[in-house]
């Protein structure tokens, strides 16, 4: 399921054609994470390990990604599931949702989920979370900062479509190039950080995007991208 | 006092049987941190220094406690006793108490405090609490991040045993790794975070009752922990 | 504009009688950033580095500048003008305000924005604005960390002059130090964080209004600060 999920990500990541990934599921289950049999005794450590890795590069590609890559999330998300709306750029989910790490429950502390819970929610919910197994509710994760958007069961994918439309309709470039500036300054000291970020807007500027876009402003026309 | 508490924080620390710590008062305040009778000039700053190394070294002790530690919270905290809600791993409170970082009124400045509190809660909602001293009420701290969960204050008990009793019946060798290793990763790098943390899943995996909860939940039977 | 804000911000800081600085606008907009007519090609990307790099220092001066600064916003606030209100210390706003980060709309990627709304709230809330430009609502800016407070617009200016003559109450050296120390101690780890604040608190008592603050609490009478 892993290595699905990275080679349907990776697939025409470098198209231009490509403007925004959506994540969803089918079924009231989002992503329930890894399958247990994969983990006992009999496999070893070394497959466990290899398990964990694969996830691990999953996740860390989807903000490496050129493109925005969007959670729609309509129902449960534990576990590496609830790791996966974490990682995502973006987060929608129904009133429906809710998210958990359970893991503690088997006798398997979420940790690698915890990475990314850990950057998405303060520090006290995560352990609450991580501690107890609970469940938090879609409304709870909207309020910790989980998730971007809360929206009713039946107006999830025009929500979701509405954001991923609306993404499409911008410069590819432009977006990748902030997006990739963003998660390298978000880490760094202020000083570094506006560095970086100055220098972002200078090459964004100079990017043909970058011109097209200011142009069409001063001359109260729409841009026409060339990405 | 300081050295009272990190005594009972330290009191069988190593022992199969400690599973979690909640840390309560009795009467309307919850703490109103140090004793200002030890900050006068008759004691000298080397006095001072011991004071404010002492306290920090308790809070710090929180984190690095091997099991999950609760701050039951029914009434006010100010200044160190705000710093010590928001040094607990997981903080429940009844609806009536209220959080403070009163020092800039009587001309200290909560710096100590603000450590805590400014891992906790966003950066404008503890510069305004640290420079006008003014407190927020229990809502304000669960939206901003400083508490996990607010109750009713006839159900505060209730409540945090519930989840006391929760974390008491997991695998406690499976809680302190978890534990350590959040507190360890959440400051690192992503890539830095998720090697870690893989690797503290192989060897939650390694454990006894990492095994044990595997392959409970594959017999769809109830784990038994060995601890 | 920048270099009239950034005198302004420096008139008399080192005066005895400065206390507090707030930031307003006149009109429905705060502020909605850069000039564009100042990004075209014709100015070049020397130009346009000065522009971006001046910005930046002045957001980093409100940081390492004696006394607080607090943003009090009335209406709409985007782009650079969405990042001055990220980089106050406190922030106050009329339950009618916006704020976005719309450059995308335009070919023009918020990233310095991004600098200072990625510290302000939860990465996903950043990225959403971010990657739609779309605004927020005073009510979603507090929720998620933007704004320490929001208010009726009637009430605004009240409001703000009731934090700011609070802080105007107190003692300047005080507060310098305390804003000084909690700034430098945020990015640290846990451990050098503490070694600095409990050397800030040992130094803030040893202040001549330190031990003012002190002796009056004791004495049960107002401190009378020398600054």
């Amino acid at each position: 399921m892993l290595k699905s999920l990275r080679s349907d990500i990776l697939h025409e990541a470098e198209s231009k054609d490509l403007k925004v990934i959506i994540i969803s599921a089918e079924g009231p289950v989002f992503s329930s994470g890894h399958d247990l049999k994969e983990l006992t005794d009999e496999q070893g450590s070394e497959h466990h390990s290899e398990v964990f890795q694969t996830c691990a590069e999953v996740m860390m590609l989807i903000q490496n990604h050129p493109v925005p890559v969007i959670a729609m999330v309509n129902g449960l998300a534990t576990a590496a599931g609830c790791q996966l709306v974490a990682s995502c750029d973006i987060a929608v989910a129904s009133d429906k949702s809710s998210f958990a790490t359970p893991g503690v429950n088997i006798g398997l502390f979420c940790s690698t989920p915890g990475v990314a819970l850990g950057r998405a929610v303060p520090r006290k919910v995560a352990l609450e979370m991580l501690f107890t197994g609970e469940p938090i509710s879609a409304q709870e994760a909207l309020l910790h900062g989980l998730l971007s958007r809360v929206v009713p069961a039946d107006q999830l994918e025009e929500e979701t479509m509405r954001i991923a439309r609306k993404i499409a309709s911008l410069s590819r470039p432009v977006v990748s190039l902030g997006k990739a500036a963003f998660y390298k300054q978000v880490h760094q000291d202020l000083r570094t950080a506006y560095h970086l970020a100055s220098q972002t807007m200078v090459d964004n500027v100079a990017l043909q995007d970058g011109q097209e876009g200011i142009k069409a402003f001063i001359q109260k026309r729409k841009p026409v991208w060339s990405h």
